[in-house]
């Protein structure tokens, strides 16, 4: 039977319709006013959307080349900074800030388990020499999401960075009101865009650390950024990705369209549904069972089951792109994206396609009673009825 | 009247309908079978374009981006490069040489000039301890394209680095038979791509000098890409611009169908037709007159005309986008870009434009002499007969 390509996976995202067709434009040249109105609508649109009236600077790169790039503007050679590593991207930035010759004290955590604040609170009181703290929001190998509220008062004292390339525009996130320095995103999750851009919000107060940084740097050099955006029209230091931005303008007008606030409450209720359906199958979650999950679910692979065989069913026989588990938890876990474009039935059709994969593997399930479990949170709501 | 938009720019630079309509195809995700295919074809059919049998890296940044990490990946702070400057961009790498903490020799030459390779020979031989010596294959600011052949036989005792970034796949350049380590290139000139791809082909000696490299790195490192690529099906170490990806793999199947050799005498012919055209209407060329300027046609603006105001006539009259000069020579030169998806009628729309648009601003043109000399070019080369 023919089964539709449904992309749920953590990043990259699926896209909507009017964004894929802006995709098709004709490329236009960057240094003209007609290039200039769309970005400098997208930079509007883009600190709604971070919660910001910070700078928010657009490079090609994914968000790892935006994480550097905050690590070359924010440090020197030897500086000391806090990283908490509670998954696969907290690990990253351990190997970011080393391969750079920082000094990372790392606060290390069990995948799936949360960062502790009063640790990060702890950690920067024993070591008034850490000059900078960094947390993942959104654990895209676990699914759990840090209290970064908290983390940004535990680290007041420092510059906090933010890795919320995954989670920014679906879980909550205030910017501004949090107090956190520094966010770096991407593209490719809840903006509903193709990957290939990466974002950075510079406060004044990273900005001040940055003019004493001496870390080599240049692509990703905030001043030239800064001085590019100060540019009538704004426009980019080097070449930008011309046509993902302009696909990323179509893309955040229908999230302002939607309303930010709007957005984290339909993440927050695709990412109960998830984990309702999950457990309604009989399966367990993979990390805490919270509405802050809103981004990604992850679940244990059970008994019996070939995890990764399970991944691969679910795409060649239903359509349907999940995630396996990254690193050790390789073919023990299983993840299902839903931060960005999708809605009830996107959730309702893959818990579906879970309990028929199952069942084709012989695992006991009773089929719809995950899928029933997933539709009583949209019934509940009202957003579905 | 209604003007068609017709992008003239020496980059970015239109792409194939057929290139601009992946760009609508919905996202995949990249951890898969499905786009190890794609990616496995696009790194053969680099190169097929590069002209080597080395790994041909591709990044989500611009060109910058990927110069910048053949910086980090060959040098340690202190290390000594010589680089040609002989217009803006030769200029731009001297900046990121020092940024990154090199000594940098400077070969420098008035914009519009050639490098003269001798002087590259003696450069290097009046300090044995240069590592490596960079040039600009076309410099997109003044359209002159350098001895690249000559440049690899004069440096070829060191690390040769090429920004091919306006170029490749347009000018000629045997990467392998010149002997040429480091290729740096984008997506957005002659690949008929949308910028945000940016690539290097690296040599087994780059390679080894590479390995013994103490730059701080991560994003752009060869290590790292080396590794994702050695897998089955190759992959990027991080997360790819999974849209450009797919639409590069469009272009570079339609580039290998002309074939390279044909590709590099379409070329050939665009350049000529543009420079006879601009002297058909009595304008002089900037830079030198010869077959290797087949990317970018650069001219004076002639006295009494306004430059800036002529490019901006040329497009608001006649939807035709040209560039202006760079730095120094904003206003006193334009540039008419042929370095890609370009045809014979490409180039006597330009002609045609100019000569229309020099007419209003009460230059003494004679309508058609311009065209004439451009169609001549084509019509002895038997292309459009």
């Amino acid at each position: 039977m023919m089964n539709k390509y449904r992309l749920m996976s953590p990043g990259p995202t699926p896209i909507p319709p009017e964004v894929s067709a802006a995709g098709a434009l004709p490329i236009i040249h960057h240094r003209t006013p007609e290039f200039g109105e769309v970005f400098t609508r997208v930079n509007e649109a883009l600190k709604r959307v971070f919660l910001t009236e910070n700078d928010v600077f657009t490079y090609a790169a994914s968000g790892t080349g935006a994480f550097e790039g905050a690590v070359q503007n924010l440090f020197s050679p030897g500086d000391k900074i806090l990283v908490v590593n509670n998954g696969n991207f907290g690990g990253r930035w351990v190997k970011v800030g080393k391969a750079f010759g920082l000094e990372v004290t790392e606060l290390k955590y069990d995948w799936g388990q949360k960062a502790d604040n009063d640790e990060v609170a702890e950690a920067l009181a024993n070591d008034p020499e850490i000059k900078a703290a960094v947390c993942v929001l959104s654990e895209t190998s676990t699914g759990t999401v840090n209290d970064i509220e908290g983390f940004a008062k535990a680290a007041s004292n420092v510059v906090t960075i933010v890795d919320a390339v995954s989670g920014l525009g679906a879980c909550e996130l205030r910017t501004d009101d949090w107090g956190i320095d520094v966010v770096v995103a991407g593209s490719q999750k809840a903006l509903m865009t193709p990957p290939g851009l990466g974002f950075v919000s510079v406060s004044e107060r990273a900005m001040r650390m940055h003019e004493e940084a001496k870390m080599p740097r240049f692509y990703f050099d905030w001043t030239a950024a800064k001085k590019a955006y100060a540019k009538d029209p704004a426009q980019t230091a080097w070449t930008p990705a011309v046509s993902l931005i302009i696909q990323l303008d179509v893309a955040l007008r229908q999230l302002l369209d939607e309303g930010v606030e709007n957005v984290f409450g339909r993440h927050v209720l695709l990412g109960r549904a998830s984990r309702e359906g999950i457990k309604g199958m009989g399966l367990s979650l993979f990390g805490p069972d919270e509405d802050l999950n809103s981004a990604v679910t992850a679940a244990w692979v059970p008994e019996g089951v070939d995890g990764k065989q399970l991944v691969r069913m679910i795409f060649r026989e239903h359509g349907i792109q999940i995630a396996g588990g990254q690193a050790d938890m390789a073919g023990r876990i299983f993840r299902i994206g839903h931060c960005g474009y999708f809605d009830a039935f996107d959730i309702i059709a893959t818990i579906a396609a879970t309990e028929l994969a199952l069942e084709s593997l012989d695992f006991p399930v009773e089929l719809g009673k995950g899928v029933g479990a997933a539709q009583r949170v949209f019934s509940k709501s009202g957003v579905t009825a």
